[in-house]
């Protein structure tokens, strides 16, 4: 039996023959590792909830799970006109707008729905509703083939019996299905090839453990999961062929953000002469951004890391520092592979035209 | 007020002018960071516990509560010759050495007080016992000389304003007082120098989190935890001025087994050309092992990974690589501090030599 990585977020229609009215079935990321959840809703403070509290989490995800909200939003509306109802699409997607307020993607999808309410504000009220389902599908769907494609590109680069480690999680879990770094392991696995990962497991909030190595092992994926602090050793003892990390944003000479961690495993990566790859949809670059330094560290909770497992580890008042990301250099890095295809180094000129080619 | 590190491990005699009979005074150390509980014990069964339990951890620390449950063993005991105490000595290390099978250290103390016995035997039995009360005293001064001179060694390598990494508790809580690692930075303190400190979590069991952190602290000194992940970051950002870590056992060429993590720190650092010492106790040095290759990696249990702190942070039965420790191969070390000096690269011929003079 072929095994596929589950679907993070999918929309439920209540009948065979029209999209709406439905309702969203997502994965519940807070209870995972230790339960699987499928939390269904037709409820719109529950989708912001849900976003909130991270139980959707991972940029597309949230653009999805934002999109879909503003259809159950106005699903079961009884405004009498198109353009009554483009003002109820309008209010909840400023709602929903508030529930994780950094989240570039969230609003970028809300605007998408806003556009789609405008555009269409004559339509009768019902034909505007599956206007709205049909682009929120269409984000979902457009999500699915950035995977696909990232993975078909990325599942080039492994050879049958090789190991990847990877960093925390930009797998299925953070997108619709397959995720960014994760997608050419799971297309490589469609292709018959077998291939072995090793998971950080990604202090201070684990999502190496929690949900990497949960969605690998469940589409069947060999995963071993080791500490952050472990992946030197694992290097020298050669027992990894190929590193592939998602990204949050790339600047315009490649230097890429990502989850804390990254920066360092691709030292260790290029001083054990092992490939490193970054793996992210081509609306990750920023070229407004000349080269990572100009990204601020963002700095996280003193808590994540002393009290990270529901029991305080480390002292009272103890000073912490909890950057939550950290920025690869671009001479760290092997390719960046997005859905366009696998851009070398030097970067600026691969970026540019993958970009332009985007626009 | 000068501030100085907390007493591992003291003997209170009960009574000003003799050493015997008394008790042992210890930090717990599973009770660390959350209570400082100074357990006080006049039973050999509680001091095996202790070293069976961690409660008293550190190859130095352990040495040296073995050493002083032979004489709470043996005070209190009403045999009628020395002969017959010195039964009683050999019975109580045959006890204490089934706490901790694989700890060195604990075997060398007891073999030290099974030698005094022998050899005064033929003493009355309190005159015996005075002897073996000086013998585990010598073993706990001579520990806590080794950290000071270790201490001073390393101190002379910091400037007034040095931020230090350090990664697990090579400190004052494996040892007596003082430590090795940490060592320095107690003295460069004692010497009116403003040290500031990085201390690693150290995952999976936290050793850094929950003891050097709350060791540093409580001394004084300006210390910041991270997680394992961020020492790049903090690398990168110009905060670290050096990295001063302890080790487990040293080859005769100077490659350097440590806790698990080490190696890591050591590929970062030589990346950014921050100077990486090792400092350790000569007896640290095995000239049996030609290099680091000879050295086993010993393999912990999955579950100090998946289930850290009382909860499940992974998925059931996710398969988990655990190294208890790392090799940091010698041409990655700055220099190696004992408690003869400071070894520099080739270390083939200064260990040889440190190694003679010990003998």
């Amino acid at each position: 039996m072929r095994m596929e990585p589950i679907k993070t977020i999918e929309w439920i229609a209540d009948q065979p023959k029209r999209l709406v009215p439905g309702m969203i079935r997502l994965v519940d990321q807070t209870r995972l590792p230790g339960e699987l959840i499928l939390m269904e809703t037709r409820d719109l403070r529950q989708v912001w909830t849900a976003i909130k509290t991270l139980q959707v989490r991972g940029a597309p995800a949230i653009g999805i799970a934002a999109a879909l909200g503003v259809v159950v939003a106005v699903q079961d509306s009884r405004a009498a006109t198109g353009a009554a109802l483009a003002t109820e699409v309008e209010q909840a997607a400023d709602y929903l707008a508030t529930s994780r307020p950094t989240a570039v993607n969230l609003f970028w999808a809300l605007d998408r729905m806003r556009l789609r309410a405008r555009a269409d504000s004559r339509r009768a009220p019902a034909d505007l509703k599956a206007r709205l389902i049909e682009e929120a599908l269409a984000i979902l769907k457009e999500d699915l083939a950035m995977c696909r494609a990232i993975g078909r590109h990325g599942a080039g680069l492994l050879k049958d019996g090789q190991t990847v480690l990877t960093h925390c999680n930009a797998g299925g879990l953070a997108t619709s299905q397959f995720g960014t770094a994760l997608a050419p392991i799971y297309m490589a696995q469609e292709q018959g090839k077998h291939i072995r990962v090793y998971a950080d497991e990604t202090r201070p909030l684990l999502q190496g453990a929690r949900l990497t190595a949960w969605e690998l092992m469940r589409a069947g994926i060999d995963v071993t999961l080791i500490c952050d602090n472990m992946a030197a050793q694992v290097m020298k003892a050669g027992r990894i062929d190929l590193v592939m990390v998602g990204a949050d944003r790339i600047a315009a000479n490649g230097d890429s953000a990502n989850k804390i961690g990254t920066y360092g495993v691709a030292v260790l990566a290029h001083a054990h002469r092992i490939p490193f790859y970054v793996l992210a949809p081509s609306s990750t670059f920023d070229l407004k951004l000349t080269t990572g330094d100009a990204i601020p560290i963002e700095e996280r909770g003193a808590e994540e890391i002393t009290c990270g497992f529901g029991k305080r580890t480390a002292p009272e008042h103890v000073k912490v520092y909890a950057p939550a990301f950290d920025v690869t250099s671009a001479r760290l890095i092997t390719a960046i592979i997005c859905e366009r295809g696998i851009l070398k180094p030097p970067f600026g000129k691969a970026i540019k035209k993958a970009v332009d080619r985007r626009l």
